[in-house]
């Protein structure tokens, strides 16, 4: 459920070419979510915010499509992520974002 | 109850000598704040995780505070919000955010 | 004139589905663009220089684009604007602004 | 007149030990602010601007300070700037930028 | 010997408090100075590569001070590892991290 | 042999048009890229470290590009720079970059 960010390419190669990298991450991976008072799905929402703020288009899109499949997050709920991203973050990375939601 | 953003000295000199600037702001901070799907808590949460993420003192200080003394935010919730700024930014990013979070 | 930051294909779905947040952002742009001594153009250049000095390929495009479209800034003067690029934000960013302008 | 970046604390020990890239840096600078078109002062503007943007205090000071000094840049100007910043770069970058200027 | 980032203030918070995260950010840290082919003193000198190109400075200082401290790493090679910073992330965080490293 | 800076596309337009920054820029590299205690190489690790943390594809790519065919770099020495990379600037700069890698 929580392994979403396993399965991007770059991830398959670290796995085979380097394990303890590999290893390190799937355990800083579990204990990132495994909040203790904030469900998974409030974590993805956060990092939905935080990528999207940043502006990189690949990590935006991939924790957008991740949430969406893995915990059932609506276009409306990632709107308002957005919402907040618009005000910390400027225009450019608000719109960029918006662009990438309605795409998916 | 949202109006933390307008508190902070920079916005005071606004008010006064930009009005114009001032009420585009609350129209927009309202607007920010006013998701509908996502409670005014979760979208605090992921305000402070943009913070944090940057590096930004400052906002991460301002946000956490008005995060705390508005909706009784707790230091564990935060804290569950570092875990994704850990694996999304990066260490430097999440220790000073705890230090931030723990000297509060 | 002053519209351009509102025809990109973001907007396009935020004025549809969310009229309250593209209601404040046209109010906040025309805020912002109305500025009291400093002429549109200048506010243009800037936008260009800041889009350009955080890398961000698609919103230096659409600045560059929509500033000698609508205001008539000319190459030599965009060139300009990234002599200012290159020495606040490093070599990485200044030539990925001049290749955008090159290829416009 | 153009020199400004030169006098910070840290030129000062790059000039001392290390004269090939303070030589470097000195003709990198001259070419950057000699603009075939637009003016110094339209130059500055956009230094302030792309160092509000990115939230860097020290870097918007010294910018600030050394357009006014030099250049009779005011405080409306700088205000007309940062009305760029609000929309790029969001809410942090801004009120951080609006302090420092109020309190030069 | 390559426990450096694990004495700041914040992780001390981090130990006590929340264990599991703790642990996690042991293995990653062991992980990563780990490398196969490069030193620890070549790894750490990229690390204040990246932590002076982000213009943070915190992070610049810790990272300098535990690579002389530990490493025995020199004024001299922490200039070097600045050139390069100035060329790919400009000035202001080049002068920033060379200030930093004389007032150390 | 250290002038893969300068065969980019955007510097080929520079270097017919802006001669004055050309040069600047030549100078520039020279001085960084001639450090007295770091050799080249190293140098060259650092700033393939930066430009992967910041994000950036095609500064990532050139990079690894220029110090895999100039210097022989290898694919095992890069995996360390990015193991860096990983815990200073977080999981999607690190995933990135090993794409990047694998893909060359």
């Amino acid at each position: 459920m929580k392994n979403e960010v396993f399965v991007g390419e770059g991830m398959k190669y670290v796995k085979e070419d380097f394990p303890d990298i590999y290893e390190a991450i799937v355990k800083l991976n579990n204990a990132v979510y495994s909040g203790k008072v904030l469900d998974y799905k409030t974590q993805k929402l956060i990092a939905i915010g935080i990528a999207a703020s940043t502006g990189d288009e690949k990590a935006t899109k991939k924790q957008m499509k991740s949430g969406m499949a893995e915990l059932g997050i609506t276009k409306e709920e990632i709107c308002d992520v957005l919402r907040v991203v618009l005000l910390t973050s400027g225009m450019p990375a608000f719109t960029k974002a918006i662009k990438i939601l309605y795409e998916l």
